[in-house]
């Protein structure tokens, strides 16, 4: 998508042969406009899927979610929330999300009457590195008999497995952006241009 | 501000004298129509001091500040982060975020380059009770030498002193519902109707 495209090689920051900043428009300050357009971008992507709802997690996947949700025709929007622990409910579905950045493992969790049965549910979120956090909601998918139409991202890391693997499992992901490489702090986009 | 209003009544539950649970429309699932209407009334209300950007925290005030932001033409949103530690940087504003809820102390802090000097800022919450969390992002812009011109609030507890305080010090504030009391489970809106 030629206006992410712009955004990251303008504002965003390549540091080391891994990281790519885009705090300054994607997930600390957001620059409002892009968000828009990139939900527009996954609406129409997405929209012969009819999803019923979209799901994301807290906190940066919330902004692209409800301006995808917004395009879609103002479908509601679900975030799974983020937790050291596990919670004891029955009525709590939860996944386990391995940060390979933090080093950490999470919970990720949602009330399943938020996912009801049934229900043709796009994944959304603004990265996409290993997978482990489309990974949990395809699980929280799973536990709630709701049925995954999609992935929408807004930068993918090529070079870290999560995409490959979607791709492979024929799940229908987009990602506005991918970044094919970073070296020495140079971003390198496919398909850019 | 009537759709809220009804979304309260109709789906928000009254838990004992204190808690309003709006999880199902506000902060877990989100009503897509509901937060951009309400978006487009703080745009309404705040056109007129002409902010610069929104700030909020994460993760639950993401949603409506990125309505806003589109209801006041697209203008930035900057979301600060939540976290247990002080950060030791000179590159980052922070101020001590006390919830009365969890009975926490937390840090919100947010990188100072997304605050520039001399910004005009609305303040955005989807909650307002004792008013930490607004103190706090006043806190931020106290840092940066920011202008905060108002602040707005999807539901404001009234029987808590947070908004009391801001009209007091003469806080330019939109509540766009305000509950006065909660009994045994029932929730009172003031001005409902």
């Amino acid at each position: 998508m030629k206006a992410l495209h712009e955004a990251i090689q303008t504002l965003g920051k390549g540091i080391g042969n891994d990281i790519v900043k885009v705090d300054m428009f994607l997930n600390h300050r957001l620059e409002t406009k892009l968000l828009f357009d990139m939900g527009s971008e996954i609406g129409a992507y997405f929209a012969e899927d009819k999803p019923d709802l979209i799901l994301t997690v807290e906190a940066s996947g919330i902004a692209l979610a409800i301006t995808a949700a917004h395009a879609l025709g103002d479908i509601p929007v679900v975030f799974a929330k983020k937790g050291k622990t596990v919670v004891q409910t029955g009525t709590v579905a939860q996944a386990k999300v391995y940060s390979f950045t933090h080093k950490t493992e999470n919970m990720i969790r949602v009330e399943k009457k938020y996912l009801p049965e049934g229900s043709r549910v796009l994944i959304v979120d603004d990265f996409l590195a290993d997978g482990q956090a489309v990974n949990g909601m395809m699980e929280l998918c799973r536990q709630t008999n709701c049925t995954p139409v999609g992935v929408a991202i807004g930068v993918e890391k090529g070079f870290q497995p999560g995409g490959k693997y979607l791709r492979n499992a024929g799940v229908k992901l987009l990602s506005l952006a991918i970044v094919d490489k970073i070296e020495d702090g140079v971003i390198t986009l496919r398909n850019d241009g």
